[in-house]
Formats: C-alpha cells, sequence, structure tokens
C-alpha cells in the first residue's frame, strides 16, 4: 500500500483503499440484506473481474451471493458504489475534521501568543506597512475556519434508487424505503459539494505552508518548521519539508475538484456513460491528499518555530519607508502620526481567535 | 461589446463589463467617501494605465481625485477591487437566480404534466427499464434546486483592510470601521465559493441539455427544442442550438472555478503576487457565461416540446426486454409481476415539485 | 495492486507502480556506480521514510549505501527521481505505442472495408448529408495517427545536475558527464510534453468512444462492442462498457496534463517548493489511465460490430431530407444531382489508410 | 476594447478582437469566392444574430450575400469558423515567437554577462551550494527556447470539409480542392497543439518571473524590475508588477489548454455538440493572455536590475555552509576541495547561449 510517488501518504491510513471500498460495498449490501455478510477475500479477483461490467458491484455480488440469493436484490450497481462513496467520505472528513481541529487549536494558541509580536507587512512581495505575526496567524485562521464551515455543511447520502432510480425493484418486492433516502444517480451535487469543499481545505493548508516557505528562507527567517527534512547530498540543509508537501497536494486539488465538476457535466440519461465511472479514482485522489495535507498542516503548525527576534529586526531595518503611508494619513488627518501604525489588528486576532473557540466547541 | 466568440453572451448584459467594474469601484470610493463621485469617462485611459501597477485602482485614484484629495484615503487598491468585484457577483448572481427561477418554475409544470407519461429509462446508454418523463424531469429539477440552493446560501462581503489588512490608515485618520466588514486579503473563500457554486449551476444547466440533445436524436424523437436552429448550407437541419450552447459554458466552468482556487492556493504574505489578480477576468468569464446558459435553459425548458408517443412507441418497442428484471424480482418474491414497474416515481416527482414550490415561495 | 477504483487498471501491467519506481531508482544509481545494485527489499519502509525528506531517494540512499559508501555521490534527489520517472515514462509509451499500432492496424482495416459503407452523416446530433462509415473511421483514423505522432516525438532525458544543476559534485569528482544529457532541474518541458501527448492519445481514444456510445444506442443500432458487459439487476443489457471507461479516462487526462503544467508553472529557484512533488503521482495516473485507455480502445476497435444494414437503413429513412443541400448546390451549378452525394470521402479514406500503412512501417 | 480585468491585455493588439474574427471570417469566405468581399459594418448585428445558429457564420453569410449569391456556397461554417480561427492563431504565434526572440536575445545576452557572477543556489527555498547567475539565467533561457521550439513546430490549417468533412458540396459543384488542406472537423489536434504549447510559453515566462519575485524580495535583493509599480496608498513601494502580471497569466493557461482537450474529448459524429463551441473564447483567452505575457517578460528581462554585488555578499555570508557537500566529495576523492565549486556552470551557459543564437539564426 506504500505509495513512493505521495510522500506522506501513509497519514491517510486505511480511506479510500481498494480494501476500504470492498468493505464499505459489503456494508452497503449488508445493511440492505438485514444480515451482516463477510467480506470476500478476493480482491484481486473482483477487481480483475471489474472491467467486464465497468463496476466492481457485480463480481462482488457474485461473491457475496454464496451467503445467500437474496443478497443485492432490489439494488443496483450504482446504489453500491455510491453509498459505499459516501459512507467513505464521511468516515474521512469526520477524521479531517479531527485534523483541522488541531489546526485550528494550534493557530488559535500561536495568534494569541503572538497577538503583539510586530514584522513587516508584505504586499506583492515588498515591504508595506507594519504589522503583527498574530495578525497573519489570524488570517490563515480564518482560512482554516472558513473551510472547515464548509465541510461541517456536507452531507454523505446514501444512494437508493434501483436500476434507474425509480426503486421499482423495491416496490415489485414490497420493500419500503426510507423516506430520508434521497437519489441522485445523475445529479452529482453530493459529489461535487464534497470535492469542492475539499479543494478548499487544501487551499486554506497551503495559505500557511506558503507563508512558511517565504518566511523560512534564509535571508528572511522569521519562521521554521520544526524539524527540517535533509538532504541526499547537502549534509547543511535543513528543507521545510512539511510546507512543500502541503502545497504540493493543494496544486493537484483545484483539477481534482474540476474534474468531478466535468463528471457531473457529463451527466446524462439514468446513468452516465463515463461520467460516473471518472469520479471513484478522483474523489479517493482527493480525499487521501487532503487527508495527508491536514495531518502535515497540523503537524507544520505544532511545530513551528518563530523568531520574534528577527520580524523585529527586519520591521526596524525597513525603518522610515514601511511608516510613508502613515505620515501621509496623518498629514491629511492634521496631527502627528501616533506611536504605533498597527490598526486594530490586535482586536482583529481577538475576534478570529475567538471564533476559534467557539468553533472548537461547537464541533461534534 | 459584441462577443463573436460566445454566441448569446448578450444575454449577460452589462454585468461584468469593463465599464461595470468602473462602476462598480467608483461606487466603492463614493460609499467610502460619503458622497457620490462621477464615473470619470476614460475607461479606455484607465485600462491602460492599469498595467503599470498591475490593477486599475491606481490610474481611476488618479482621476478621481481631480473631484476631492480626500478621495480613497485610507483605503488600498484591494478593498476597492474586491469590493468592486463581489458588488458586481452579488448584483449578477440575483439576476441569475431570478432565470433559475423560471428555469425551476418550467420544470415543475412539465414534471408535474409528465406525472404519468411513460418512456423507456437509459442507462449506460442502452434501455434499462420503465420510467415517466415526469420523473426524468424531477431529476432535472433536483440538480437545479440544488444549485440554487448553493447561490442562495453565497456572501459577497466588501473588502476594507487597508495596505495589509490591519486598517492601520483608517484607524490613524480616526475612521470607523463597521464590525461585521470582514477583511479577506489573503483568505479567498468568498471568491471561491461562489466559482463554486456557479460550476454547480451550470452543472445543473448541461444535465438538462444533454439529455434533450440525445432525445432530440431523430432516432429516438422524443424531445425538441422549440425553436431549432439553422444551417449555413443545408436548409433542412433543425439544431438544438440553446442545447449545444448550454454544454459548451458547462465545458467550460470547471476548469475557471479550479482556476479561482489555484488563484487561492497561491495566496501568500499580505497580498499575492499573481494569485489574487488572476481572479478577475476568471470570475468574470464564469459569471458572464453562467448568466448566459441559465438564462438560455429557462428558454431551452419554456419551449421545450415533448413527443409523449414517440416516448410510449419506443417503451413499447423495447417490450419484454425492460421487464427482464420485474419478472425476476417477481419471481423472487414469489407472485406473479404488477400490472407497471415504475416503483415511487410518481410520488417522487410529487416530493420534487413540492420541493419546488417552497423553493419558489422561500426565494426573497 | 487491485485498483477498485478504475476497473481495468491491470492491463497498465507494471508500469509506474512503487515497485517499478524503486526498480528505476536503483537502476539509476546503478548506472552511476557502475554496477548492478541489489533492490532493496523494503518497499513500505522506503515509503514510510520518504515524507522526512520529502522524497524517497534520501531513504533509499541509506539502504544502498550498505552496498558501497560511494552510492550516490555526486547526485542529488532530483537527479535519481527524473532519470526514474522518464526511464519509466519511455518505457511506458512504448508500451502505448504498441497498443496503439493495434488501434491504427485495426482502423485501418476497418476504414478499408467500409470504404463504401454509406451511413447518415450526423451533426450537432442531426441528420445532415450522406457519409461512409468508413469515412468516420477515417476521422478516427487521423486523431490516433495525430497523436501517436505525438508521442513519437517524445524524449525522455535522464537528469544529471547535482545539487543544485551545475554538477559541481561530479567535477570535484572528477566525474565526466556525457555531454547528451541535459539539465532540466527547473525547466519542465520533458514532463509537460509527456502530459499533452498522453491527454493527446486519450483524447482521441475517446474520439471512437463516444461515437461508439451514440451509434450503440438501440434506436440508432449501427455499432455494437463486440462483447457488452452486463448489468448487476438487469440481465437484458450489454453495455458498451470498453467505450464507457475510455471516455472515463479522458474526462481525467486533461485535468491531470494542465497540473504538470501548473507544476511547471511553479518552478523556482533551483528546485520547485512543492511544483517537483506534484508531478510524480500525476505522471503516474496518466501514464497507466492512457495505457489502460489505449489497450481497452484496440479491443474496441478489434471486436467492434457494424451493422452496415442498419446504416442503410437509417440513410433511407433520412431520404431527400439529407439531400437539401445536394439540389441546391446542383441547382446553383445548373445541372442535375449527381447520382451519389459523397463527394471524395473514399478518397480520403485512401488517403488516411496509407498514411497509417506508412506510419505502421516506419515504427521503430 | 479596453480590458480592465486583464491589466496589460491592450499588448494583445488587435489579436483575436470580435472585429478581427470578422475580417478572419471575411477573409476565408473571399478566398473560397476567389474576390475580396467587403466586411460587413454590422459586427454588433451578426453577433447578436449568432446564437440562434449557434456561430456567427449563419448570420455573416445573410450579410455577405448582399454582395453575390456565390458567396459561401460549398462550405459549411465550420469549415469558416475553423479556418478564420487558425488564420488568427497564426499570426498571433508569429507575433508571439517575435517577442519571444527578444526574451531569448535578452537572456542570451543576460547570461553571458553573469557568466562569471556568483550567487547563492537555492533548493526548497534553503541555500544549497554555489552557482552562478549566468547559470540560472541559462536556465531561464532553456524553458523558452523550449517552448519556442513547440510554437515553431505548429501548424495552422484552414479547414475544408464541407456539410459533414465530405466536400459533396464542392464535388457537387466541380471545384477542386487542393490536397493539402486537411480536414479535421472532429480530430481537433490543430487546436490542442497550439493550447500546449501557449501553456508551455507561459510556463517558461513564468519560470523567470518566479525567480524576478523571489529575488526582488527586500531580503534578498538581487535584482529589480527596472521600473517598478506604485501603491494606490504607499508612496515607499516599488512593486514588481511585470512578474505579477506574468505569473499572473500562467496561472490561467493551463486549465484553459485542458478546457481545448476537454472540448477534444467531446468530439463526436461529424461536428461535436458544444466541444466545439467551447474552444473559440478559450483559444482566444489563451492566445491574447500569451502575448502579453510574453510581451511583459520581454520588458521585463529587458529592464532586469541585477545586484551583483547582492548576490556575492549572500553567497559570502553562506560561508562554508553551502560548502559542506564540496567538503565531502572531495573527501571521497582524497583531495583538498578545489577552489571554486561550480562545477561546469560556466561551460553550460556557452551551451545555452549558442543554442540561443543558433535558434535566432533559424528562425524565419
Amino acid at each position: 500500500m506504500a505509495d513512493l510517488f505521495w510522500p506522506g501518504d501513509e497519514r491517510a491510513g486505511l480511506h479510500f483503499t481498494s480494501a476500504a471500498f470492498l468493505r464499505a460495498m459489503v456494508a452497503v449490501e449488508s445493511d440492505w440484506v438485514g444480515r451482516e455478510l463477510e467480506v470476500p477475500d478476493a480482491l484481486d479477483e473482483i477487481s480483475a473481474e471489474a472491467e467486464s461490467g465497468g463496476n466492481p458491484v457485480i463480481p462482488l455480488v457474485r461473491h457475496l451471493r454464496e451467503q445467500g440469493t437474496d443478497v443485492h436484490r432490489g439494488l443496483t450497481s450504482q446504489d453500491v458504489v455510491d453509498s459505499a462513496l459516501m459512507r467513505m467520505a464521511g468516515a474521512a472528513v469526520a477524521d479531517l475534521r479531527r485534523d483541522l481541529a488541531r489546526v485550528v487549536g494550534g493557530l488559535a494558541d500561536l495568534a494569541s501568543a503572538h497577538r503583539e509580536t510586530p514584522m513587516v507587512a508584505r504586499t506583492l512581495t515588498q515591504h508595506a506597512v507594519p504589522t503583527t505575526f498574530g495578525f497573519r496567524v489570524a488570517a490563515w485562521l480564518t482560512a482554516v475556519l472558513d473551510a472547515d464551515e464548509d465541510l461541517a455543511r456536507l452531507a454523505f447520502p446514501a444512494q437508493l434508487g434501483g436500476a434507474a432510480g425509480t426503486r421499482a425493484a423495491m416496490v415489485e418486492l414490497g420493500r419500503a424505503v426510507p423516506d430520508d433516502v434521497p437519489r441522485w444517480h445523475t445529479t452529482r451535487s453530493a459529489v461535487t459539494r464534497v470535492g469542492d469543499a475539499l479543494a478548499g481545505t487544501t487551499d486554506a493548508c497551503a495559505r500557511i505552508a506558503n507563508d512558511v516557505l517565504v518566511m523560512s528562507r534564509p535571508e528572511i527567517g522569521e519562521l521554521a518548521e520544526g524539524s527540517g527534512g535533509g538532504s541526499s547530498t547537502m549534509p547543511n540543509k535543513a528543507n521545510p519539508t512539511l510546507s512543500v508537501l502541503v502545497r504540493r497536494a493543494a496544486l493537484t486539488s483545484p483539477q481534482l475538484a474540476a474534474t468531478l465538476h466535468l463528471a457531473a457535466v457529463q451527466q446524462v440519461d439514468d446513468r452516465a456513460d463515463g461520467g460516473w465511472h471518472a469520479e471513484w479514482a478522483t474523489l479517493r485522489d482527493l480525499v487521501r491528499r487532503t487527508l495527508v495535507a491536514a495531518s502535515q498542516t497540523a503537524d507544520l503548525v505544532a511545530g513551528l518555530v518563530v523568531h520574534a527576534e528577527r520580524m523585529a529586526a527586519t520591521l526596524a531595518a525597513a525603518g522610515d519607508d514601511v511608516l510613508a503611508e502613515q505620515r501621509s494619513m496623518a498629514a491629511a488627518a492634521g496631527h502627528a502620526p501616533a506611536p504605533s501604525y498597527l490598526g486594530d489588528a490586535a482586536a482583529y486576532v481577538d475576534q478570529v481567535v475567538a471564533r476559534a473557540h467557539r468553533h472548537l466547541e461547537e464541533k461534534p
């Protein structure tokens, strides 16, 4: 299960592995049939057989029918695949939100601790005006809170429609279906919303990583990753590896989320001829990478080393330049420049930290 | 303003034109300064001058300062651009939702009218089981309702942060800023959420267009656009032009929404060095194309010709084949096949139509 | 190695598996050190250790140094990863082109066989004018030939630059490096060209699949997949599964290729802080999916069932309508309509088939 | 024509404007009819009328037929649109390559001038080993040369197929068509290749801009844009505006190129129902933005200020740390470290500069 192409992949654990997919499909079939079915020990076989029908349910059902001919009766492949994907997604997002809670908690502490730590603000790469590191962290925190609110709003509906969504087989069988299970065979907002929220999550994580990457440049030196990664040839190096890997994920998420939308765009008839199938691996990759990125971000935040003295020194060196705006404002207002030019940065930190605490308390 | 590259572009009216952008920026500056500023008659000039500072605010302010030296004082370019974009987006989404209300109303009527109209369901392009056209329309309607709910949830916050988000200039000037105006210089969820909801909207419109395109194929002939488009050389043709153009838009939206996420991924420091700038035209294109697509979809639905007799004939011709599942279910249940095999399709239509009516009533 | 999320994945064989990546990296290190190193039996361990340095080379070298302290001396991680990726890509593209040769051969035969098989041309889903099935196949074939020409032009350069591309360690060690090995640490055209050509390949495969999906609709019935896939609940169905799965791949390739470009856009300094790392899994997915799609397309073409009689019947039924253009042209030219209205379709078929044969002969 | 949403857009001149599109279509029709037709002064009207048929040719032909009833006879809309797009693309790429020649020339001079200018190499944001600024510029130059080679290979074929590609109308009219004009109604490699090469071009431009953005950070100060942009509120600022705007473009190109591939993926029948239409505006945006970016890059390179003394100082300050690798290599080789650790950087500069000169000489 090692993925040499995506260092850190282990952090995503068993979420959305092929084995987890198999288990989730069996769980869906078990719920439907009302008894716990055994998971066939035939992953490779089912996988190999999945191609001929275009999805893994057909061979799976063949295996499961050894445990009773009533298995799967009334369902269609898409019921099983979609419900299984949503079960897995729900479990993964729950874990993801636990990691984000670590990020939120860590950032709230960091923002509070550095509520008054002065540093220079940078816009378009250049020194602008004074700010505080706490204010910067409050911006990071806002992004993470926004992302987590979107995650919190997600639903992970089961799919129960039968062959074409009409539940004809269920009715013929005399089975009742709970009213609250939706049908969304060709209506994929449940999937695209998950994709969008996951992309929003890696956006927020990258927001932090980008600043760490800039601010841990040796010439700036205001931040450092707690435990830098090494080099295969240069004994001197301590690389901001977590930030690099978080950023990596964020560069791929938007296109994965776009693929989910494109799959939705291809919906036609009562089951799409390719659009549906394009979702599965895409969702898997997006989920696993977001889990990895959030976990790495939590570690990054927990281990972040803040060089407040370096921040102060850079601001001092910037000197009058970054107060040019203040002078012009004070002149316009007809008074001498105030002793500080930090605006309401501290109040903003308090406001965002309070939001973070409310958010953490509200979490289930 | 004619856009020969995007037939139907006129439907988006004045939303997000360069002139509208200019007016929106002047409106932001007017609100800030507390009096109505005149819109400079210098669009081309401002546009040409926008490059040197990287955004149009710097030359605009130069022009506006002829109307008072206090103009823009305390603001930064990003406050003006972001606030103007969000004003425009708010107005555009309001119009978009009006078009979607037309779509919703039209589809609700269509679903009700065809609640019992039998047709063959198709999955993976092949005949599956019987269904009704009303059921199919209910699926379309569900997608549109989901999309509109996402639009309804959007916020279009102004941006008021000053040079680096700290509102230092405002404080220096002694200006109070309402507590409820957020700061999101480098926290772009307000933008990505708009993008995701717009992509969700064209997903939903394409869902309809795809079915019209398939079902209006001459060999199927179950649907037709009310007023087909002509050909430059073949007098015989009546093309499903609205569907084609709606589908066109939907093929481009996911990548535009992805670009907005990628712009968010590039956020760094207190103003991004490119990520911010990539948003403006991207948002413009996504908004205008979605407006066009929704308006075209409303016309498409309003003019849709339903050939119920053809639907019935195809179903009849499919004959026993599409009842094979029913026979196997009935055998399993130990009874003769029921006279119909439509499951709870009609009940589902009622449920979705009721949702549509509630939705239309709740709209502001 | 089973991938339940991507039915048919087995067709990609061992290309770009984690084990293949490990072997390729060891082969690069072996070539460098001038003797064959053993592949460590420690994939999981190396994978788990890859995160701390951000790439798998650092732990791999630790393992390999047990086979001699000179291992890796003078190289940097990126030399090993990039060279290994390109070795794997070169081998995969060679196999891919073998599958495409099967597609080309199959299509050339099909085009020749149906050089005179009349059918109706369809534009914007509607009947247009007469054409031949051979002409349609010639269009498919053109797309595949274009794609394969782009693949044929690809280069898969090794990377040998050392820590920052300057080969300082090699010079210090007194090692000569062949002049023809380029350096492209931050110049990623080698990667984006591969990505673009692979996306072009799935474009071409989808071109075929789309037509099969349309033309195998029961109402059209002009084509059928040789061995249709079944349904989990409907015994009657024969689904065009290969076409569905080919189309699936093509819906995801453009975004993967775009991610490779975006990774190139992030190149900075002497090694990118995330852009490089985003390439590996993206390239893997794109390669494997294209291999699967091309192999499926080859089977699809080989097994395609052509219902020429149905084509003829549809054309006959379309009748005068599809000759309206001819009548207007004949009137303009002042003569009676010619007995056929197929233009130079047959000549075009010959021309494309000849190109295909030249292409197959030229292949290495 | 001012585009306030894309500062610098004026640099793209009249390429791919709606008026240029109209002119190009009239030129195609003129060539076909063998006499020069007048361009109708009816752009807005034609644009408004384009929707009903889904493309601008139908209303255009109506206007042109006032100049002779033989106009357009034998052509189809797609012949005119595709041929016009390719004419425009050909002209635009020719201009683009002129800008890139400026970039190549500028970079070759810069690389030569700084062949021996020492600076510190940075990998993953951290100091690595010594390098030269000339070596860095050689990497930039390589990327631009690679991109320009891809542009040089592009073809811009006309399209002449008639209603369904068979040239039936032409044959009926007794018109000969040159053998060397291809037919590619549903075979879009001509379009995707242009898109890929343009994305490759902005990749290469961003490669330069990224380094300027990093190296012009005040803490690094090794580079500066010749004429920095101002701020709307901070008189002190000199922003690297050109680099910011180049980077902006590069963040949007990959998704535009992906949309062209997705349009190709949607090809079906003898004219695609949406995929074709999605190309036009996408190609327009990609072409114009690349023109702007290349022109800005040429100015950026021409005006670049190199602070060699700052480079030297940073390298000196990095001291022994960046020679750790050298010491370990020298120890392994059993000799004292060489006086310099620049490998074959200078030779590489010479090699790339020579390639640039050959390239410039070969240009048509």
